[in-house]
């Protein structure tokens, strides 16, 4: 069993090329919901979606998110109802959240839902939301004082500088089942190329998930999603700037330093290398850039080896 | 101020005329809601839904419901996460749904949720949904027991042989605000050409509507909704005979006699003038059947002009 603890695009695009390598069933997700929100009433779960859409050949390509093809239908009627549309959810990826409301007004957990989607999808790997308490990442910035994650990420377009960064209810999250015991028994685990601070950061922040890296025998790779200074999506660049820390995959390799065994870094980072070995991490030098699918599975390939390696 | 008794279509084509003869700031609306149901968690009110679409010009004028041009990408959707989809809500008409579904959860009455979709929607009359408890009208039938209003309907076809007709939940139905006071100060009463049985016959249900109709000073007419031994739209002659009424304006006179003034026929069928004014209800003949604007123009007029003649 592999363990993945992912975002949302860059976690996606990485998946896409472990499914290729490992046997699907064998890989167990661990997703962020940290950026999960209600717009209308609905229960929408991005990083979730971004997975089970990607993994499922529904995803807009393009855009890394949403459902190829979708209308807008929806919510060009609900504007007339007044409601903010900054979020665009398409016609078909309602159906996601329309779902899920229902079953959470049932009764059901985020965990036993998100069982029931990625079924119906017919995706083989297990994605368990990190925890089933509605968590919610909030981001204090220097323009605009706290905001929810998705009013700083698409509302605001991540014009803002931030300087901390809060998640809601952490205190009462407990990660969902099955998670602890995974990370335990994992043949190895891999922290997907996703922004250290608000995608991975909810996960860690999970009582009980981090003690469990640090004290599992699987080895732990990560992929850097810094690549040449830069994130190849996302304010993951920025966010670690203003918060003080390096630009770089060893920026990244200090978050993650007390757990983390192997460091994946672009070809480009390569002078890194002696800086994040000095951390006690070991560094591999390989494309760390998806954009076909060959890339994504020499990704994925290079961080299985790496377990070999160590 | 007048009054209007409503159903789906046939009422929404009735008040399209109505809204061109008097003023709409002056009609109330009381619409039946024992049609509504929950579709995926959502609430749907498809009676009120086809009037206030009907009044703000977005309905598909083919179908009589639903919005004109919507698409169906939601539900095709919703298919792969296992629910049925006979009943078919667009993309657009979602947008209502869920805006209802919200704002029910927020706390909002029925009423106050009519209130606010009309404005929104840019429809001066008032529309008020018979009552806020959830009534749901029950169908027992020959060939299939008891069924959900819209499973008769349609899902099946109303196929069925209805033997009986029951509204769940009607013991504790109260009338919506100002329906009473609307009925006892109205300057007149339309009953339009809805089915007696499940359109009309769950207003009248509700504690203290029917014993308002009987005491208030107002004058009521009715619209026959059988012209010439059917009904121009949906189950009404059908469900007439097997419960054993005439399938005639005379057998909806029958059903209204209590308090009903005038009854307005079709020309087709002015040989039932003297049964109707045998029970002791005038009869005015007219064309009811509404193909054009003018049609429904005319037949407003002709209800309207009917309350001077008593």
């Amino acid at each position: 069993m592999i363990v993945v603890l992912a975002g949302g695009v860059g976690a996606a695009r990485f998946l896409e090329g472990l499914v290729r390598v490992v046997p699907p069933k064998d890989i167990f997700v661990v997703v962020n919901t940290g950026d999960d929100e209600e717009f209308f009433g609905l229960r929408v779960c991005p990083d979730f979606d971004i997975i089970t859409y990607t993994l499922a050949g529904l995803v807009d390509p393009e855009k890394g998110w949403g459902i190829k093809g979708d209308t807008f239908n929806c919510l060009d009627m609900l504007s007339r109802y007044g409601y903010e549309t900054w979020f665009l959810l398409g016609d078909r990826d309602l159906a996601t959240h329309i779902h899920r409301t229902h079953l959470l007004k049932k009764g059901y957990t985020i965990f036993e839902i998100a069982e029931d989607i990625r079924k119906r999808l017919g995706i083989e790997c297990q994605i368990a939301p990190m925890t089933n308490e509605f968590v919610k990442t909030k981001v204090i910035t220097k323009e605009a004082g706290e905001l929810d994650f998705q009013v700083y990420f698409v509302k605001r377009r991540t014009q803002d500088t931030v300087i901390e960064v809060k998640f809601q209810n952490i205190e009462k999250a407990k990660p969902a089942p099955g998670i602890l015991d995974a990370i335990e028994s994992a043949d190895g685990i891999i922290i997907s190329p996703s922004n250290p601070i608000v995608s991975i950061g909810p996960i860690l922040a999970i009582r009980g998930i981090r003690d469990a890296l640090q004290s599992t025998e699987a080895k732990i790779v990560a992929i850097s999603p810094i690549v040449g200074g830069k994130t190849i999506k996302g304010p993951a660049d920025r966010m670690l700037q203003s918060l003080g820390y390096d630009v770089s995959p060893v920026g990244v390799a200090e978050l993650y330093k007390d757990f983390l065994d192997v460091m994946i870094i672009d070809t480009i980072d390569a002078e890194y290398k002696k800086k994040i070995e000095a951390l006690g991490i070991k560094a591999i030098i390989t494309n760390t850039i998806m954009k076909s699918i060959e890339d994504k599975v020499n990704l994925a390939k290079a961080a299985v080896e790496a377990f070999k390696l160590i």
